[in-house]
């Protein structure tokens, strides 16, 4: 498997470049085995097909950030913390995977139905462990109740989902910053308010 | 003029529905000529492209937004309350309109890059009156000014643009009520910071 590893990297990675460069829907499958110097039977070995190469470049990026907040969200710290540092974490894994992200909003409603409802699904588990993180402040009465947490995590996840429209890398802020400043606001406008 | 609006609109009506269902790539000029029942010649009177189409969708949203947060901006009233007022506007705004904006979140890349470039000037323009709203507040120490006014601009639009991923106009929450949750949650976001 190890050494299988490179191909299936390379596969993606030449997809992402390509589905960047010129769109998911103009890229065949021939140009991105050509562009990794795989043969096809080699690319069908790891993907179904172009849709499911698409899957996966999102598919990874989640799996990672998800991991990530299972071990924030059931990690040490107060519920104030653990929030700030998952909403810090997932703005910066984000930025630093700008691509992959962009591409699938972009492309998402390409995909047959039943794959974009398995991303969705996917989706949906590591927003609702997010709102769980929420829910817990609200129940603890450190976050205000008043704001239904679904719509928190809507409103948040907004503007992750919605970096690749504006942050750059070669921009004057690290994808570190962003999470901060975000993070902040996100906790700021959480706090109980007087009535 | 207005003898001709009607045809203008029912493109415009036509182009929006087909290129919600099918998308815009898969959509040609003649399905939408087809659709809106006018020749082709009529729609070229109107618009000079598929580009124009899927620009004019955006953009007569857009202009109204604008029409909008100007009347707010430069109207009576604190600057939270005008700030408030014009965040929930633009939420309720873009709820009614969802098709539109997701439609052209969707397919923007698609656009020759000089459409895409007015594009972006278009809302640059939005942007920066909104921005404008919040660094007023900062000055005056309403609004914490540790957070740049354009952070918040990009956090808030965030959650604006990415309403189409979830918004639902046949779900429990009218647009208006998706618009003062947001509008507070942002408000409460900018309370100075008691150090």
């Amino acid at each position: 498997m190890a050494q299988d590893e490179p191909v299936r990297q390379r596969l993606l990675a030449e997809a992402t470049r390509l589905f960047a460069e010129r769109g998911f829907e103009s890229t065949s499958v021939q140009e991105i085995v050509v562009s990794a110097g795989v043969t096809k039977g080699a690319m069908y070995h790891y993907f179904d097909s172009k849709d499911d190469l698409l899957h996966e470049i999102y598919a990874r990026v989640l799996r990672m950030q998800m991991d990530r907040l299972t071990r924030i969200a059931d990690g040490p710290g107060t519920v104030s913390e653990r929030l700030y540092a998952a909403a810090a974490d997932v703005v910066e894994t984000t930025a630093d995977n700008l691509d992959d992200s962009k591409i699938f909003f972009r492309s998402m409603h390409l995909l047959a139905p039943e794959t974009q409802k398995t991303v969705r699904a996917e989706r949906r588990r590591y927003h609702e462990r997010f709102r769980d993180l929420v829910a817990e402040g609200q129940r603890e009465g450190v976050f205000r109740a008043d704001v239904p947490a679904d719509i928190v995590v809507d409103y948040f996840f907004g503007s992750v989902h919605h970096l690749g429209s504006w942050y750059r890398v070669e921009g004057p802020l690290t994808g570190g910053q962003v999470g901060a400043q975000f993070a902040d606001l996100l906790l700021t406008s959480l706090r109980p308010q007087a009535s």
